[in-house]
């Protein structure tokens, strides 16, 4: 080789392209706002600033809780841009669990919503790196802080310094840190590198038929896998952000109208909620909905189908920057009848365009027949998988035994090489898009006096698809209500993550080396039901 | 950073992905033959293995002089497999040059159409290197040669050893060079990288809106820049390739209907042969046509926009990997009335996806101002643009003087942020999609016994776009005819390289310094029309 001159792959670049080829072009609408895309590399740059002035730098964690709104979106460009770590931290935890992730980053600034910061007040006091929280009074005023607080405002005025580059030094350096209820009771922060997030993003667009004139709208919080990476991935093509403070699916249906909506993703529930609400209308050619975490039923998915969408159904985790598979459709499938349709469309699929093939296999490590029968662990590897757990070598060293990364997901392997998932992690509830770690519940309820055993298994759920039930023994004499088990739970960990039923149980059926047997309590919760992961 | 696992970006991946997915998809269609993704691989496989025993390994260099058929397209994975170097050689050049071609990249292997085998026998006994020519009787049954030779069925089935990966262990090792008429007499050898290729292609697939049901016509030569990469990038979704001997018109509307191809690529003279044929008609909805080298006359665009078709406008080098910009459309421009609409359109534009943005810079690498008038030099670098020329350290540090690649060519830079070429390289003329390099034919009349001085500039033509012209000067008493210049000229370079018109001059309009002032020439042979590149 005589020469070599590579440019390091980020999102940076699309945002310095798409900032200079479309500056007058829409970038974000969100209510009345527009912001076109110069001024969004501008904005990013003042936030970049504005971080450098508070003493952010390379490899620094910057965290982000805010919902779908443009300072949001903004911060996946302003935090990389300085080589920090964005951290977007789920909207929904409670504030332990905030407070958690705050501390185990080492988040040396907040920006945060000032309506979700009123609850995370006290647990602020117990993080020693951090230095400033950033108030957005996106929906209310700023509150009084006892610690160093400035305004968003203030922020992007405060900086100092010139314009940054659109450039990072090394591809492989981390973009952000995406926090995962994994199937231990501690979050994991997942991280992401900027050639991943590039590569991940060039795939959705490919995958999801996104162009310049598309127009996504935010249904899925960017607090999930960086919003699958779309953040980066619409501002790539010079596309339209359709902000959204919270999922309403009156507003949804305005939206798809007065903006022109081409593109949404999200869990099942959103689907239903699109599909069967009163609004609900034929929509434009083209329109395209991607649907991770489990395949919405096969109604929803023909009456949304009647309306006109193309659905794109995928299927990833945390550390796979989301999608990491994609029912793909094949030729002759648009004639199969319908149930025979439904059969193949709920199939999880085959690797993204990018990703290294996908595997299915036992437990040591060898494929398992493409028979769909045969179970097996599915494990992944490459570029769309993470560069590993923040802080956290062993958790990593664990996750990617062998070489590849195990998902702890169950499936089988068609002869035609789609996969299909039979049983999620036996340890993680999807509950409208949600992960819930049973584990993570089972410890909140031990937690509890009266508690002596605990098992938390998912549950059907017309609505969430999947909730949470507990099974619980109490010490001898002990009493208590299943309100109070309900309680105790919500008081610690996110509201979403408590149990809507508590059963009181003699004893827990276990395995003769006393293994508790969830699966025996799983199989009477799912009797009637064609099938445990949907 | 606690671990990292990267997958080094390939081509290759794209034809894992698409016979392990789209296994009993056609993925190539020629004739009556058709070939599937999975038979795609298989013959890959088979072609590498052949190769292999031949003696090809890492690095080696194989020469491929074949029009668009199918071995052509599979040479485009085949030879990177071993991760060797992919020669694909023009086949409108002289024999002459194909012997240097040959002799400079010291190919082991030639892999050549039976067709045009005969014009080259006498040439392949003065390239040391060549191991062996394996002829593809494609259309004419192999020829007896002195030297050892086999036909491409035997090559595929002498092959040993097992199935290779689709992997690379470096992703900036050299995967193919074209070679390009450049400024200087001789060709030289432009190297593109896995890495550049892989992330190319996913750029044409989002610019051209290329998507698995996508069926990519052949009219764009392999041979020129590994057919701007869509050799991989059809292949990386799993659209279809429809191979084409020749460009005949005729048989490209047959293949539009029968085929019903959505995609194909191509200079001006292609557009406007499909254009203006009798049998053109309504084309089907999402139909798109990416056009480079110089923009289509306004009228045949709007003829085939009427047709249906929508236009991508490109322009790069083979340095580039082809197209380097793309001018990008922009809110608003459909409604622009024809002339103004005409007017933008035919800029070059902006960067590719992925590319670094392009500049225009003063002779000190200082960006020009963006007026649409003061004149520069397009400058560009990244992942778009080649790694530097096989064995010629010299024309690379040249060429990447100041860090950015110069394309020679003079534009301006518009508000906006679009370039527009206003002069080609001054020595550079394109003719029908084809470069020819001015100096290159000088050098060839100047061996004329009778030619003492000769200068070749660029004319207009109704077809072809532009066309080579020749002044010379006569030695003192000596005599020769225009024919005679024009025959001795087709002697030694590609008959297309070949002046139409030679005008005998008493002298050359020159410089106080001595240097001929082709803008003189020019200039009078321009007059009257709009602009010069087109």
């Amino acid at each position: 080789m005589d020469r070599v001159d590579v440019t390091q792959l980020t999102p940076l670049l699309f945002l310095e392209r798409s900032s200079q080829v479309f500056p007058d072009k829409v970038a974000i609408s969100y209510g009345e706002r527009t912001v076109t895309h110069a001024e969004m590399a501008d904005e990013t740059q003042a936030v970049a600033a504005g971080l450098a002035a508070l003493g952010v730098g390379e490899g620094d964690r910057v965290a982000y809780l805010l919902p779908n709104i443009p300072e949001m979106l903004i911060g996946h460009f302003a935090v990389p841009l300085l080589r920090a770590m964005l951290v977007a931290i789920n909207t929904r935890l409670s504030p332990q669990e905030i407070g958690y992730i705050l501390q185990h980053s080492g988040s040396k600034v907040l920006v945060v919503d000032t309506v979700l910061l009123e609850p995370i007040v006290d647990v602020l006091a117990e993080c020693p790196d951090l230095r400033m929280v950033v108030q957005v009074p996106d929906a209310a005023p700023p509150l009084p802080l006892p610690s160093p607080s400035m305004t968003y405002e203030e922020l992007t005025q405060s900086g100092a310094g010139g314009w940054r580059e659109w450039r990072v030094d090394d591809e492989l350096r981390p973009i952000s840190i995406n926090y995962t209820s994994g199937t231990t009771g501690r979050p994991k922060g997942v991280q992401y590198s900027h050639r991943g997030a590039h590569l991940n993003a060039l795939a959705e667009l490919v995958h999801a038929r996104v162009g310049p004139d598309s127009v996504y709208l935010w249904t899925l919080p960017m607090f999930h896998c960086n919003g699958w990476c779309f953040t980066w991935a619409v501002t790539a093509v010079g596309a339209r952000h359709v902000c959204l403070r919270s999922v309403d699916f009156d507003e949804i249906w305005r939206l798809i109208d007065t903006e022109r909506v081409t593109h949404f993703n999200g869990a099942p529930p959103v689907l239903a909620g699109v599909a069967y609400h009163e609004k609900a209308k034929p929509l434009p050619e083209g329109f395209t909905i991607t649907t991770a975490a489990a395949p919405p039923n096969p109604t929803t998915l023909a009456r949304l189908e009647e309306l006109g969408a193309h659905i794109v159904h995928v299927y990833g985790l945390t550390e796979t920057y989301g999608p990491y598979t994609v029912c793909e459709w094949q030729p002759g499938w648009k004639s199969l009848d319908s149930a025979d349709r439904a059969l193949v469309l709920k199939r999880q699929g085959v690797a993204y365009l990018g990703a290294d093939p996908i595997r299915v296999v036992d437990e040591n490590m060898n494929d398992v027949p493409r028979d769909g029968q045969t179970l097996g662990e599915v494990v992944m590897r490459g570029n769309n998988v993470m560069i590993g757990y923040f802080d956290d070598p062993d958790a990593t060293e664990k996750a990617f035994r062998g070489g590849w990364f195990h998902s702890g997901d169950l499936a089988v392997w068609h002869p035609d090489g789609y996969i299909e998932l039979r049983d999620r992690s036996k340890d993680i509830i999807i509950s409208g898009g949600e992960n819930i770690s049973t584990i993570e519940v089972e410890q909140a309820i031990l937690s509890h006096p009266a508690a002596l055993e605990a098992a938390v298994v998912a549950v059907p759920d017309e609505k969430w698809g999947e909730r949470p039930k507990a099974f619980v023994v109490l010490r001898p004499g002990a009493e208590t209500s299943e309100e109070d088990i309900i309680a105790h739970v919500r008081d610690r960990l996110a509201h979403y993550k408590a149990p809507d039923k508590v059963e009181f149980v003699d004893e827990l059926p276990k395995t003769s080396t006393g293994k508790i047997q969830k699966f025996v309590l799983r199989e009477k919760e799912w009797a009637g039901h064609d099938r445990r992961i949907n």
